[in-house]
C-alpha cells in the first residue's frame, strides 16, 4: 500500500455518498449528465476568500491568477470577490473582461508576450508587468503606435527565492522578470518615457505550505520594493507580493496556517520604508483560492486484476489530471487524495488497488496502491484538490476522448 | 552547455534558412499565417512507409496508431498507406472513419472503453480489442442488444517485455490486456457466445531503439500467439505483433536499423507453428511513422539575461510540446534536437541559451542550455521530432495561449 495525500476534512457523506456543497456526487453527476466530470464548490472558494480578509491586513489587495481555473462561471463569480485578476496571456485577458473584471484591475504577466498581446493589453488599459528591457521596449513602441499612455509595472526577478517551494520563481538565472540590479533602471526608463508606472511585481515561488518561509520572503520583498523605489526615487503605486500559499496535496503535507502570516505582514507594511507609505500591496493566489473547492468524478469502467494486483479503470484519467497522473512538474508520483465516492467513509478493503485512466499509456495512473473500499465498475471515484490546475492545464485532447464536464456550486 | 538529441540528417538549408519538403521554414509560417506552428512532411512519411515494405516480410500488415499524430489531413493521406488503423477511443474511430478508413481495417485498444464506446464500435464493425473478462462480458450484451456479431480480439498482457524500452507495456502486473495465462480461456468464451474472434493483440513495449531485443520480442510474441492458439483450439484471423520501434530523441541515440528486424521476422514467420500457418501478421506503429516528420516552429519574443545565463523566449511552449520539455512520462529532462531556423547551418555561439516557453510556469522549457547560433528577437526556433505525440498530447489550453497550426506537406 502506498500512501494518499489527505482528503479535505471538511467533505462528508450521506447514506456513504460522498456530499459535495450539500448534494450527492451521483446527483451531480446526474445533473451534469455524464462523466468525468470537475465540479468546484463556490462555498469553499468564499469561505477561503474570507479567511485571508480575516487573517490579512485590511488594506491588503487580494488578486486571482486565473490561470488556476479559469472556467467562464467560476470567473465570473471571481470578479465580485477579489480586488483584481493576474493574466498570463491574451487569451486569459478576454477571458478576465469577459467576467467583467476592470481593465485597471488586471495585470498581465509572463515571459513571452507578443506584440499583439502588448497592443491588446495596452489598448484596454490592463497592466503590464514588464519581463524585460526588450519587452519595455516593445510595449512604449506600441504604445506609441497606438497612441495610449501604457500602464507598465516591472517584474523582479528577486535575489532571494521561497524556500521549499513547489515552483521555484527566483534566486537563480530565471526568465522571468528582471534581475533586481537592474529593476530600478528599467522602472526609471519607462517612467521617463512618459508611460503610467504601476509599481512592482515580484513573485518569488509557489505552492509552500512553510509560514515561516513566507514570512521571511514577504518581509524581504517589501524591503527590495523599498530599496528599489529608493532606487529610482518614486513611491509605487502596487507592490504585488506574488503568491505561494500552498494547498496539502500530498502525504504528510500540513494546511498551511495563514494567521501568523497574516499578523507578520501587518507588522511589515506598518514598519515600511517612507517611500513606500502611499503605497497598495497585493498578494496574487490561484491555487490557495480555488485548488481545494474542486472535486474530480470519474466513474469506474473495469476492475481487473492482473498478476495479483487489482486495478480500477475509471472513464477519466491524465488527459483532465495531468498533475495527478504525476507528469506535471513532479520528479516522484505520489498520490493526491482519492475516494470511491459512493462509498466515502466505508473501511478499505485488505487489498490495495491502482487506479487508472482510460487512456492507453502506463503512465495514465491516478491512484497507486491504494486503499480504497472494495470497488465495482459503475462505482464513482473521486479525486480530490482538482479544483486548480485540473480541466485547464491537462492535455484534454489527447487520444481523442470528449472533455470533462465542469460544474459550479453555489 | 548540455548536449541535444540527433537532427535528422536529411535536413538541410538554403542561404541558412531551414528546408522543410523544399519548402524554407519562413514560408511555411507565411502559408500558415503565424506562429508556432507544426510542419508535418508526408515525403518523410511515405519514405517510413517504403523503408517498411522494403525490409519487412511481404505478407505483413502495417497498422498506424493514430494517437501519434491525429490530425486529420494527414489521416486521410495515412488511410491510403497503411493496411489499418489502431484507435483507442470513439473519438478516434469517428477520426479513423472521417478518413475514409474501412471498418473492418479498424482495431480499437484501451483499457478503459465505456460501454456507448463499445456500441458504437460494434455498429460500425470495428474489432474490439479485449482487455478483461469484463470488458468481454460488457461487449457481448451491446453486440446482443443491438443484434449484431462483435469482431472481438484479445489483447493479451504477455509474460515477458521489450527490453529497453521508453513504455513497457509487459511483463508484470498491468492494466492493459488479460495475462497470458488467462488469455486462451477468454477467447474460448468469445468464441462460444458466437462473436466473431479476429485474434491476437500483444503489445510489449514502445519507443525501443534495440534491434535485437525487438527482434527477441517478436519470436517470443509469435510463440506465445501459437500457445494460446493451441490452447484455444483455433487459428487466429491476425496476430497484432505491437510496435515498438522507436525513433532517436536524444544524445547518444541511434536510429533504429529495421532491416535486421525484417530479416528476423521473416525467418520466425515461415517457421511459424501450424495453428498460425494461416494468419495474417500485423505491426502497428505510430511515432516511428510519423514523428521524424513533424517540425515544430516558434517564434522567439525575447532574448534576455538573467544573472550571466541567456534565455531565448518563445511563442510556442509546452502547451503545445509538453514531451520536448521533458514533463511527459520522463523523469530526467533532456534536450530534443533544437535549432535556429533561420541561421541552420550556422556555427554555434560560444556561450549557450536556455530556450524557454511564453508559460509562465519554470517547467516551460524548450531546450536547456543548448549550443544554438547568436539567437535575435524574431528568429524562428524549429524543434525536431515534433511529428508524434505533439499538438494533441499536450495542454493546448494551459493558461489560454492559442491552439498551434498545423500543415501538411507533400
Amino acid at each position: 500500500m502506498k500512501p494518499m495525500g489527505p482528503i479535505p476534512s471538511w467533505f462528508d457523506a450521506e447514506d456513504d455518498m460522498l456530499l459535495i456543497g450539500d448534494c450527492g456526487a451521483e446527483s451531480l453527476v446526474d445533473e451534469a449528465g455524464d462523466t468525468p466530470l470537475f465540479v468546484y464548490d463556490m462555498a469553499i472558494v468564499e469561505a477561503q476568500v474570507r479567511h485571508f480578509r480575516d487573517a490579512m491586513p485590511d488594506t491588503l489587495h487580494l488578486h486571482y491568477a486565473i490561470k488556476a481555473n479559469p472556467f467562464a462561471p467560476l470567473l465570473a463569480r471571481m470578479a465580485h470577490l477579489v480586488d483584481g485578476f493576474d493574466i498570463a496571456s491574451g487569451g486569459e485577458m478576454d477571458m478576465a473582461l469577459e467576467a467583467e473584471m476592470a481593465p485597471d484591475r488586471i495585470s498581465f504577466a509572463g515571459p513571452g508576450k507578443r506584440n499583439d498581446e502588448l497592443s491588446a493589453a495596452i489598448f484596454a488599459g490592463v497592466t503590464i508587468n514588464l519581463e524585460s528591457e526588450g519587452e519595455a521596449r516593445r510595449a512604449l513602441a506600441v504604445a506609441d503606435a497606438i497612441g495610449k499612455t501604457p500602464r507598465l509595472a516591472v517584474r523582479v526577478n528577486p535575489d532571494f527565492d521561497l524556500k521549499g517551494s513547489g515552483m521555484r520563481m527566483g534566486g537563480g538565472a530565471k526568465p522571468f522578470g528582471v534581475d533586481a540590479d537592474r529593476a530600478a533602471a528599467l522602472a526609471r526608463m519607462v517612467i521617463d518615457a512618459g508611460a503610467a508606472w504601476q509599481g512592482w511585481h515580484i513573485f518569488a515561488g509557489s505552492q509552500n505550505l512553510d509560514p515561516l518561509a513566507i514570512i521571511e520572503t514577504q518581509a524581504a520583498t517589501i524591503a527590495l520594493a523599498a530599496r528599489l523605489s529608493d532606487d529610482v526615487g518614486a513611491s509605487p503605486a502596487l507592490v504585488n507580493l506574488g503568491g505561494g500559499f500552498g494547498i496539502p496535496y500530498f502525504p504528510g503535507d500540513q494546511r498551511l496556517d495563514i494567521r501568523p502570516i497574516g499578523t507578520a505582514l501587518d507588522t511589515a507594511l506598518e514598519q515600511r520604508a517612507d517611500i513606500l507609505r502611499g503605497s497598495g500591496f497585493a498578494i496574487e493566489l490561484g491555487r490557495w483560492l480555488v485548488g481545494e473547492a474542486g472535486v474530480y468524478l470519474t466513474r469506474v469502467v473495469d476492475v481487473k486484476i492482473s498478476q495479483g494486483e487489482t486495478f480500477v479503470v475509471v472513464d477519466g484519467g491524465l488527459h483532465h489530471q495531468l498533475a495527478a497522473s504525476g507528469n506535471f512538474g513532479t520528479v516522484v508520483r505520489r498520490n493526491y487524495p482519492i475516494a470511491v465516492a459512493n462509498r466515502f467513509g466505508v473501511a478499505p478493503a485488505a487489498e490495495p488497488v491502482t487506479v487508472v485512466g482510460c487512456l492507453c499509456t502506463p503512465i495514465d495512473r491516478l491512484g497507486d496502491k491504494v486503499a480504497l473500499p472494495p470497488v465495482e465498475e459503475g462505482d464513482l471515484i473521486a479525486i480530490f484538490l482538482a479544483g486548480a490546475y485540473g480541466a485547464s492545464a491537462s492535455p484534454a485532447a489527447f487520444l481523442g476522448h470528449p472533455s470533462p464536464r465542469e460544474l459550479l456550486l453555489g
